[in-house]
């Protein structure tokens, strides 16, 4: 593991880390916030962040506007790529397929399926890789992310209840399986057997699971480009069949961009600072 | 004026304008951050953001953090480009001159005196124009800025305390007659006299000026790797000897970037709302 980068940042550290990851078969990186607690070598609790189309390990920490908070709350804040990536690794047509929209589902295609394991990577290798350089406390790890990324937090969230406490998103694609940006991935990476795409599917996924966290919280801005993608009352609907609590927020005039998730982001650190505790 | 962005954000907004600059001759964007109460139609004060090297209008308002707090304080931020862009502008040789590092300064030599002329645009055209558009408290305007936009700001302030009544710094290029960006940069644009060159430098403006302002704030990181540009000391030296009241920040283990800057910046603009209140 090699450390890239490194900036104080509200007492604590803002980093950026390169590894060779055997999951992904090539380089990754990522971006750690270390509050200034983590920093003196204090186990805290720690969230991953996962990203939206096109991003990189560095678009949150530099857009999100998180550490402020984090740093109050003691968190560390774990931000991976969004794909794996080089040469080596295959490309996409457009921006929502191929190398930063990897969906962080394990692609069983060709020529996808030799690097784009990004469930593996995220939920296994890098989750020990945190677990074991870093002071986190193991029972106090949640997840949130950001449209694609929110897709991955919340159906990582329920097939891994056992890694994650809490869960939160920001315009979160909540029904891949009846979007066009969804279709395209899951098609590619997965093929056409849709009976497959329902176990990467939030809404598919807390439908068959139930209610499994005390409460989900997920920001939706009303002027949000790309609202007819994400679905946000499929998945409102299927928390209240179950049973699970949602807090699912309408903000009028908000798009689908960081300056949207900078406004509500200490909100979701809050959140999972109380849920972490519980 | 043409609005090319707008995106909401902590209830106010944040936007891009492109407008013909008569001064620069030819367009120029500004960013512009305008409170909750600002979008209301509610007079507020304005603070002008100068940026540093190779930095554009959106680099503040991505980077810096500072639309939570300016909300929170009824603040507008305005956030000119570096310099003047184009094609049919002179170009530099490196990142520290020419597009992107204009120095706030009226470029007097060719080929720069043509379009650089950032001094006249930044407190004239730039000015009078956010006056007449956005709801600003016309005795109630601060200035601040980085690194070069730091020299800008100290030296604006002081050349036209008629028109801002308070004055920041991040890491300011204190005494550019003294370091080599601003050997580089005022013999570029100003010529071999140096006698024109202390018109333009902080710590002999403030020499000659004496205390203009009830208090500066100034933050600097230990760890900046442009130290050796920068010279705090010696504008403590000359704010002692006018009597000019300096807070001057030195933090360890900061360095020059922004995560630096973000990690500060509610302190300047809690400082600058004081300032204009007075």
């Amino acid at each position: 593991m090699e450390l890239l980068q490194k900036n104080r940042c509200f007492d604590g550290e803002q980093r950026i880390y390169r590894f060779n990851s055997q999951t992904l078969k090539g380089d990754s990186r990522f971006a750690v916030y270390l509050s200034p607690q983590a920093l003196e070598g204090e186990a805290c609790p720690a969230l991953f962040y996962l990203a939206g189309l096109t991003c990189t390990e560095e678009t949150f920490a530099i857009k999100a506007h998180a550490q402020g908070m984090a740093a109050q709350l003691g968190l560390i804040l774990i931000m991976p790529d969004t794909s794996p990536r080089g040469d080596y690794v295959a490309q996409g047509d457009h921006w929502d397929i191929g190398q930063g929209a990897g969906f962080y589902i394990n692609a069983t295609q060709a020529p996808w399926a030799e690097h784009y394991q990004m469930e593996s990577f995220i939920v296994d290798e890098l989750y020990e890789l945190v677990l074991q350089q870093f002071p986190v406390q193991q029972n106090r790890v949640g997840i949130f992310g950001h449209s694609m990324g929110g897709h991955g937090a919340l159906t990582l969230a329920f097939k891994y209840p056992d890694k994650f406490k809490s869960v939160s998103a920001f315009a979160p694609i909540c029904a891949p399986t009846q979007c066009p940006w969804g279709e395209k991935a899951f098609s590619t990476y997965l093929g056409n057997d849709q009976a497959l795409w329902a176990q990467h599917d939030a809404v598919a996924l807390v439908g068959e699971k139930g209610a499994l966290f005390n409460e989900i919280l997920i920001d939706q801005g009303l002027d949000d480009q790309f609202y007819s993608q994400l679905n946000p009352a499929l998945f409102q609907q299927v928390c209240v069949q179950v049973g699970q609590t949602l807090t699912l927020r309408e903000h009028a005039g908000y798009d689908h961009g960081y300056y949207f998730i900078q406004s509500f982001m200490d909100d979701h650190l809050q959140f999972h600072a109380v849920q972490l505790e519980s």
